[in-house]
């Protein structure tokens, strides 16, 4: 039997203690799995008198990561900090810097220097494992790159945010609107006390700029995604959904295009009969289309200690017994730089909702506006009547270039019987 | 860069032929994948005259799929030819004895030698890899051998066969009775000539078996699992289902209970909100269960040339890279040997229909008899009223035993007012 492995986990927050627990739980089965012992041997932390609820006397403590990560007694360096700059960067580069492989969760690293610390890995010869970047406890990045190998993606998508699919799901499910549910998410935990990462689709878009790499075997475009949340989504807009036979998420895109790397992140309406329409709540899934697989939809916990840790060891454990792959699948020097898709040229169908004056002419205003940019109607629901005061109007499009609509509404939204800004929400055929 | 790696494909049926498509479609791709080319060096099929549709005339022609596999020009055998004996036992045993690793798409054979053909890798130190033996297209070997790898698997179950899922989808979606269905679903090409296999729960059962062993880390027990097909579900118990709120699928279900290594596959009643409902028609799908993890779900196309074709290039991948995992993911020599759960100890909900004359006293007969098994009724449903006549009863369990079901079941056959077999149907609580 090899001798023991040494790691070190740079960060004692939620998924580091996941991870020491798991470690202790399930050691002997990690034994049987990786043909050796895996040895927390150090940890670095704020804090060392906290009580964590979880037994570290054997450990090593450090107050310095990046110290830590050079330590000649650690094999394997296991970052949890998060961040893309500052300590968990310095440590991770400390680390490969050394011939260290690196287990990370940390996505903004990832998305915004993956492609960097991916050459760096490989100059060194070291492993560069970070499946618990993406969509938590899914072993996304192992099907992508290994699972699914042998062939060429042609699209991938998916919810890689729980709390706005917990947002989305409540939403349908009570009615209520977005605001009074992120308060009750906020107070059940399901979303932090600033939550803009997550609503505002940041995050989302780390997650997606990673598995794009994955996929399509290029540079890591993190500046290439176009990025929208979910503040703007409204208990209205979720009723025209189910009347129209879809619902709504935020969703993760990507695909090549004529045009470059098409990488979105915004609210979309998927037909309720998909599989990703039925994923509610918390849950995360990625659907990946390949040329010979054929469509693939991976589910499960995205966020928290215990999905995040199983990612983690099972990149322990990959490490442990020598399964080796490139950090984003092929050789850094293979990945190409593909231009980002510009989304003018996105071709999509569009849902427009419009508070409008109930009054004769409007519809015809309406209406022309969208001809004249060229813009085709799908159907068109003007419900209730109330002479002379608001209500909506909802119209969906046929495959329309995004910038044409978006010329269409700008006219829309200067007619002076259309009250509030058009709501637009793209429609996925999916 | 290494040198190539010589492929030797035994069998050129449709899963044979996608493998070479792809082998030739994707070539660039898998070079850059595998870090060398892979090359298609002999293939073994019994007419070498026929067309089919890909250039071979590079390639050397074996007769003999035996002599193939030992052949010193060849560095990976890939075993599509199927059956648990015959050529394909000892095309599989041929060239692990010769050192050489194997790929395999076989399903009865691994459900019945793998232990056996475990050991035998082993012992030669090469890899014997079956990620096409269950569920097409879906990584879900790699998932649960090393995706999920730092978890105790507490539960694992799955829609294992498409073919039964396609015709249990077109019953519900058509109102159509089981037989007219399945004829239509050999027209189609969904169903073979002989659907026994199929319909019978055998294939689910081996592919049910090969999973239970990774996951449990258990020597394969085919003879372990309780089969029943789908033969007995009529259009009236999918009605029924949908009035309770569930759906009818066929399942294999696998996990450890105080009595050992319980595995069914069967008919069951699944709750329409749990994700594995949603899965419809041909597409397969596996829930696996991890105490860190949480609940995954993986979803794809179980069969068909490309996704299985996607399956053994993957694993032809990770033998390139030099990507190596125990067969069933631990040493076979850590396999446990776990008695089978007897199906008499199975503790679970029961939906029961039976046809009944409509007279006064029969609800009484029924209920006695539960009530003398100590059966505890949670629901009742008796539609329509149509006096002296045929009507049915459906009636829903709370957690019941197993034995004590089937010895109501026996009680209220014997009847004089019950005029059928009584119909039998699990609901699973997933």
């Amino acid at each position: 039997m090899k001798p023991p492995l040494r790691l070190a986990i740079a960060g004692l927050g939620t998924v580091g203690l996941g991870v020491v627990q798991l470690l202790q739980r399930n050691a002997e089965l990690l034994e049987q799995r990786s043909g050796r012992r895996l040895v927390l041997g150090a940890v670095a932390a704020r804090d060392r008198r906290r009580d964590r609820g979880v037994d570290l006397k054997a450990v090593r403590w450090f107050g310095d990561a990046a110290a830590m990560a050079g330590d000649p007694e650690i094999d394997v360096v296991v970052e949890l900090i998060g961040g893309a700059e500052g300590v968990a960067r310095a440590v991770v580069e400390t680390a490969l810097d050394q011939g260290k492989p690196v287990v990370t969760a940390n996505k903004a690293l990832m998305a915004q220097h993956g492609a960097a610390l991916a050459r760096r890995a490989e100059e060194r010869g070291v492993t560069l494992a970070f499946e618990a970047a993406v969509a938590g406890g899914i072993p996304i990045i192992k099907a992508l790159r290994e699972g699914l190998a042998a062939n060429t993606v042609t699209r991938l998508y998916g919810i890689l945010n729980g709390t706005c699919n917990y947002i989305l799901t409540t939403m349908r499910e009570s009615g209520r609107e977005f605001a009074e549910v992120l308060a009750e998410a906020q107070k059940l935990g399901y979303a932090e006390a600033d939550p803009s990462f997550d609503i505002d689709g940041v995050d989302a878009a780390h997650k997606l700029a990673i598995l794009t790499s994955v996929a399509f075997g290029g540079e890591v475009d993190f500046a290439g995604v176009h990025i929208e949340g979910i503040r703007h989504i409204s208990a209205v807009d979720i009723d025209f959904a189910a009347e129209l036979g879809y619902r709504i998420k935020l969703l993760g895109l990507a695909r090549l295009t004529e045009h470059g790397v098409e990488q979105r992140v915004h609210a979309c309406m998927v037909p309720r009969t998909t599989p990703i329409a039925h994923v509610e709540g918390v849950f995360n899934a990625v659907v990946a289309e390949g040329d010979f697989a054929g469509r693939i939809v991976l589910e499960g916990r995205g966020a928290g200690a215990g999905p995040t840790a199983s990612a983690v060891v099972a990149d322990i454990i990959d490490i442990a017994t020598g399964r080796r792959t490139p950090t984003f699948g092929v050789p850094a020097s293979a990945l190409r730089k593909r231009p980002a898709a510009p989304m003018a040229h996105h071709q999509g169908a569009y849902y427009i909702r419009l508070m409008v004056v109930d009054r004769p002419g409007v519809i015809a205003d309406i209406t022309a506006a969208l001809r004249d940019e060229q813009v085709s109607l799908e159907s068109m629901i003007q419900r209730g009547r109330a002479p002379g005061e608001a209500v909506p109007v909802v119209l969906t499009t046929h495959l329309t270039e995004e910038a044409a609509m978006r010329r269409a509404l700008d006219r829309i939204s200067r007619l002076d019987t259309v009250l509030e800004p058009p709501r637009m929400i793209r429609i996925e055929d999916l």
